[in-house]
Order: C-alpha cells, then structure tokens, then sequence
C-alpha cells in the first residue's frame, strides 16, 4: 500500500472530534447529550435566506463567478461600510465559508516554512489550515487570570523571525469572548507596520459584542491597508453555517491575485448559499436585535452560573458566544471524556470542548474548558446543574 | 507591503480565464460570443433536484457532517453499485466538488516533492491543486494522431523516481473525450501494482460515453483496491455545476483518515447542495436518457462538422463533452484572442479555449483547441460557420 502524506499524519485530530465517538455512545445508550462543544448555533435561519431558497427561479444551477457574485459582493460592500470597514466591491472576494477564506489567505501569503504569531488559546482549525500551507503557528499565551487579554507586544516582538510572516488575531475571540481594545489593537498595528507583517484577522463574530467597549476591526487601523487580510462568514450572524459562504477582504492586490488563481482553480462557491447570503443581508434589524438579546441573555445565565460553582472561575466573555473557564480539575480531555463516558445526572450528561484544542503549547489548557451559549437558557440551566453534580464526584477533581 | 507566496506566484493562469476580458469586451461591444470553452452544460437541473430545494423544510440551515449527509452516501453507494463498482458507504466521503475531491486527494496522499505522473492533455486545474500540496505533475503526452490513447506503458516506467507517488487519469478524459479501454487500464493497474502507487482516477464523465467501448473504472482493476482514489462529482452528470458536491471514494483506509482530517477542518460540504444531488440521484432514467441522447447528437454534429472544414481535424471523442481539434494556425492562444478581439462573422464569434492550457509540457498545443458540446446544435452550426470563416482570413494561418 503507497504511504500517505507527512502532512496529513502531522495534522493534529481535534480533541472534540476525538470525544464524539464517547457522545455518539452515550445517546445510543439513551442519555440526553447537551451539546456545548461546537459553535451552531440553535437559532433559525432569517426567513429571508430561506424564502429565498425556495424562491428560486433558475432551470440550470450553474456555476457561478469564482470571485463571487457580484450582487453579493456589492452588498456586502454596503454591510461593510455600516461598520465604517471602507472596502470596495473589488476587495471583496466571496469563499466556502471562512474556512476557505483562512485557507487561501494561508496559501496566498505563506510559502513552507513561514511563521504567523497566534495569541493563544485559538481557534484548532488555524493549525490545520497552516499545515496545508507548510507554514507554522507560533502561539503566544493569553491568561485566563488576564481575561485573555491580548498578551505584551514584547512577547510578539521576541517571536519575530525572518520567517515571520504575519500575526493572526480572531476578535471578538473564539475560543475565549475576548474583544480586543483599541489599545491592543493600535500596538498590533504598530508592530505590523515596524515589521511589514500580513495582519490576518477572522472577525466572524462582530455582531456579538456585548460590552460598550468598541468593536475594533483591523481595517479601522490607519496605515496597514496593504497588509490587512480580513477572514468573514455570514455563518454565525445569520445561524446558516451549512449554506458555506464566507468571505476574504483585502486591498493588497498582490494577495488578491494569488488568491483568484485558488478560486479560479475549485472554480465557484456555492451557488445557492450565495442566493440564501444575499438575502440574509436583508434580514430586519428586529431579527439582529433579537438574536442579539437572547445571546446576551444567555451569557449572563452562563457565566453568572459558572462562578457560583465552588472551583469554577470564568471571565465574562465581551463578544462571540463561547468562554472559555477554569474547572477543579486534572485533565479537561479526561474529564470531558468522562462526563460522556461514565457520567449522567437524571440520565443526562454535557458535551464540552477541552481547552488543551485551543492551544499549541504542549500542556496548556488542562484545566479549561471552552462552552459555547448556543442552546436555550433552559438547556443551559440543566447543563450547569449537571455540572456541578459532575465536578463533585469527578475521581480527578483537584483543588 | 509583504510579500506574497511563491507557490501562488509559480500557480499558473489558465489560459481560457486570460481571455475573458476579451469576451467581455467583445459583448460590451454587442458581439454574440458563442461560448464554447466551459464545460457549463445548459441542459436543465433535474426538476427532483429544483423539487428538493424549493421543499427544504428546516428552520436552522446547519452544519452537516463534515463526511457528508448519510442519506446521501448510502444513496451514493447504490448509484456507485449499478457501475460495478463495489464501495461501502464508509468508503466515500462528500466533498464541496470535484475540485475539493482532488485537492484533498493530493494533500492527503503527497507530500512537497513528491511526483505524479499524468498523461497530457490534461484539466488544467490539476498543476493548480499539485501546486496548492507542493506536489509536481509529470506529464506524458498523448497524441492527436492517435486520438489521445494512452501513451506506451514504458513511457510511464521511464518518468518513475523514488518520488513518484502516484499516477492520475482523466476517464472519460477532458480535454480530449478519450475513453481508456480494458486493455489500457490493465497495463495501469500492472504499473500501479508493480510500483506501488497511487491512481488518483477523474470519472466525472463517465455517464457520457458515446462509443460500444466499456467504461472501465479504476474500482473494475482488480489488485489495486488500496491504491485507487476515485474523483467524482454530480456537475457534470445532472446539470448542476452551481451546487459544488462531489466526491472522494478510497478503500484505503489510511488515506480517508488523512482526508477527514481536512474535511473536519472545514467543517462540512455545503448542505443544500447535498440535499439536492441526492434528490437528483432519483433523476428519471428518461432524464438521464435524453440529456445522453443530446450530446450524443451535438458530438456527431460537431465533429463531422468540425472535420468538414479544411485543415480541420478532429478525432472522434468517445466520451465527455469535449473535442480536442487540430487547426490550421499558428499559436492557438493567439487564434482564441484575435476571435474575440477582431473577428466576427454576422457579429457573431467564438470563444474556445486553447489547448495550450491543458499541456505542461511547453510548446505543446498551439495547434489545438478545445471545443464543448455544451450548447444547441443551431448554436453549434453557427459556431462552426464562424469558425470555418475565421479559418479563411485569419492572419496566422499555416499549412
């Protein structure tokens, strides 16, 4: 039998994905499973995309633009230029979601052997992407103790390399909620501009800040226009994570060649998701609003929750709908395995996802766990009584 | 500014994209241009397949499995079944297209360095998916002389390093329409076996084969069920290039490992795509009949015409629905351009794309074009009338 690639041996199984065979088991046995481990979220569709859907009116489903099509990208142009993000249509290059988007922008930028500073914990698919690229992900701590606030620039500073080819920031932050300040944001763009770095940024979840801090974007930042890469979805704002339609947006011309090369090869995105992303553009502000009150909601009943279990700590997450918290305990994977496994209150159990993903450095994240609020307050309610039975009886609790 | 890849700089622009600028100029300007350089049917989508979406009945379009939809893949498996080709449902994986399908293919099998052996003409979007793993193509070429059959086995033997990993074929072949026959496939299978590599095999046509001659899937060889990744997609087949499915099919475990690793890095295939090629596999064998029964009578009436024209020649293509035509020119890039830029016939042209793009080899393929049958006949007789006129005054007309 011919040996597979290096590559795909060396790119590292997701410790969520490793749990779902433990989950699968637990619901096949009649457990109810609370699903707090992946970020899909539980709140419909607008009904403009899937009006839409059903709307459409075409005898062949061909193959559209490769860079997108354009009533799409013009209106996104205008989404953009309501957060004051002043791209044109022609920066705008629509993907298969945004992980298409972090792909490209990898492929296009990083040739083997380059380096991008990540603040970690950070979303585990980077490194996947980076594999495919042949780059490498140098991590950076963030401290739970700090609110995973963006850590000194002179860490930064001492991983740069002439192999450095750009820092990747995900704000407001999966896994941990964190939104970074203009402070931070204004000492990433200095660096930027000092180090002539790429600055890749997944701002995804824009519309879920929570606090009356500023959403900062990397293109509001004067001067590094060229370097700027930012990474979107339609995903998360509008609950349709199947429909796969994301976006790359930069004004350096040189990337945005290279990444039309990639689009022209796999030739379109999706057709329909496009048709169902045009119209959630449209979605009423109610919509917005209402997905935003009840996020809102749920973070408080969360995180209010968790510190009110003895050895929990979490910090209040200001945007997304994740946080990531600290547990009494041994061994996030061990125990997220074991709640599946062996645990069950009133014949239910939590699904969570173990810190140790979220980091590259070896070690970190034992103690962590990252949950997502995207189930009804109910259902979060059950989760964390469920919890707090666990941790009591849990062989590896510590402290 | 920073500077961008090496890889996206090195990844070359097919030819056909090139040109479009001077088909749309050549619109703007209110010359028809008959397009026959996409294979972008304008037979219709399967009604099934139109049905299933208008009836999507889901408030949240999620996630699916990043695998793909079971419904799908055990469906999948039936349809493979009544090809003799003998799959588990667990053997085949959803992919977002053909293209997906060959790009993970190269990522989960090559590793930077290593080399693939492919007869040429070939897609032109495979350098681009080698490029993206780091992989090289070695091509062989194939001759117009001898309709494109495969080249002598020990042309293969000879392009054999430590680093060959694989060899990937095109059946029924685009560009060429050349459909390999036992004989042939059995010297591969011998070749593969011998030297224990990969056969990556592109069968996206293979319900269009013209000729009494069998199709012979890769699956069909017996010896090699490890080593052979069969690319698929429904594009082509139904009509529906627009909804991105495909597939990757492998026996090999090892290599399916490898390949979900990076299907779980991008989540999950687009779901109404999914929903709808699976509704499209209930197609009427009426549907499937007629659209057969289409390209069978615009193949005849193409290069019957096409060979009527003097200096003209094409072989007779026995699948797919394309021709690859030997023309009475100069520089088959610079014939493709000066239609659309300078030529028109009752304000009408051609847009066709040059074989140059499908050779690696360079120099290959000035005399050559590739045709689509993807339009009416009476589109197609206008074509070849343009054609045939355009012959006549053509500046860099040789022979």
């Amino acid at each position: 039998m011919p040996s597979v690639s290096k590559r795909g041996e060396i790119m590292p199984e997701s410790p969520i994905r490793k749990l779902v065979p433990f989950a699968n088991k637990a619901k096949s046995e009649g457990k109810k499973v609370y699903h707090l481990n992946i970020g899909q979220p539980d709140i419909a569709t607008p009904a403009e995309a899937l009006a839409a859907i059903k709307n459409i009116d075409r005898e062949i489903l061909e193959y559209s633009p490769s860079e997108g099509i354009l009533s799409l990208r013009e209106k996104l142009t205008d989404y953009y230029h309501r957060f004051k993000i002043d791209v044109a249509t022609e920066d705008i290059i629509v993907t298969t979601g945004g992980s298409e988007a972090v792909t490209f922008a990898f492929l296009a930028c990083l040739d083997p052997g380059d380096e991008i500073i990540v603040p970690e914990p950070s979303y585990a698919n980077y490194t996947a992407f980076a594999t495919i690229a042949g780059a490498e992900i140098k991590p950076i701590p963030s401290k739970i103790e700090e609110g995973f606030a963006l850590p000194p620039i002179e860490k930064f500073e001492e991983l740069i390399t002439p192999r450095t080819k750009g820092i990747l920031i995900c704000n407001p932050n999966n896994p941990t909620g964190y939104l970074y300040t203009r402070a931070e944001m204004k000492k990433l763009r200095d660096l930027i501009k000092k180090h002539n770095l790429f600055l890749f940024s997944d701002e995804v979840y824009r519309e879920f800040c929570y606090s009356g801090a500023p959403y900062i974007s990397a293109f509001h930042l004067e001067g590094i226009e060229n370097n700027v890469i930012l990474i979107d979805s339609v995903s998360k704002r509008y609950s349709e994570c199947g429909i796969r339609i994301g976006t790359l947006v930069t004004q350096n011309e040189k990337v945005r060649e290279n990444v039309m090369k990639l689009c022209q090869a796999r030739l379109s995105p999706p057709l329909i998701g496009q048709i169902a992303a045009e119209a959630s553009l449209d979605v009423s502000e109610e919509y917005l609003l209402n997905v935003y009150d009840e996020y809102l909601d749920r973070r408080k009943f969360l995180v209010d929750g968790l510190n009110r279990i003895e050895g929990v700590y979490s910090p209040i997450p200001m945007g997304a709908f994740y946080t990531l918290a600290k547990l009494p305990i041994d061994d996030s994977d061990k125990f997220c395995q074991w709640l599946l496994e062996e645990f069950s209150y009133e014949n239910e159990t939590i699904f969570m996802a173990p810190a140790t993903g979220f980091y590259t450095t070896p070690g970190l994240g034992k103690q962590e766990v990252r949950i997502a609020y995207v189930l009804k307050k109910e259902e979060l309610a059950k989760s964390l009584r469920i919890l707090e039975e666990a941790l009591k009886v849990y062989p590896g609790r510590v402290g």
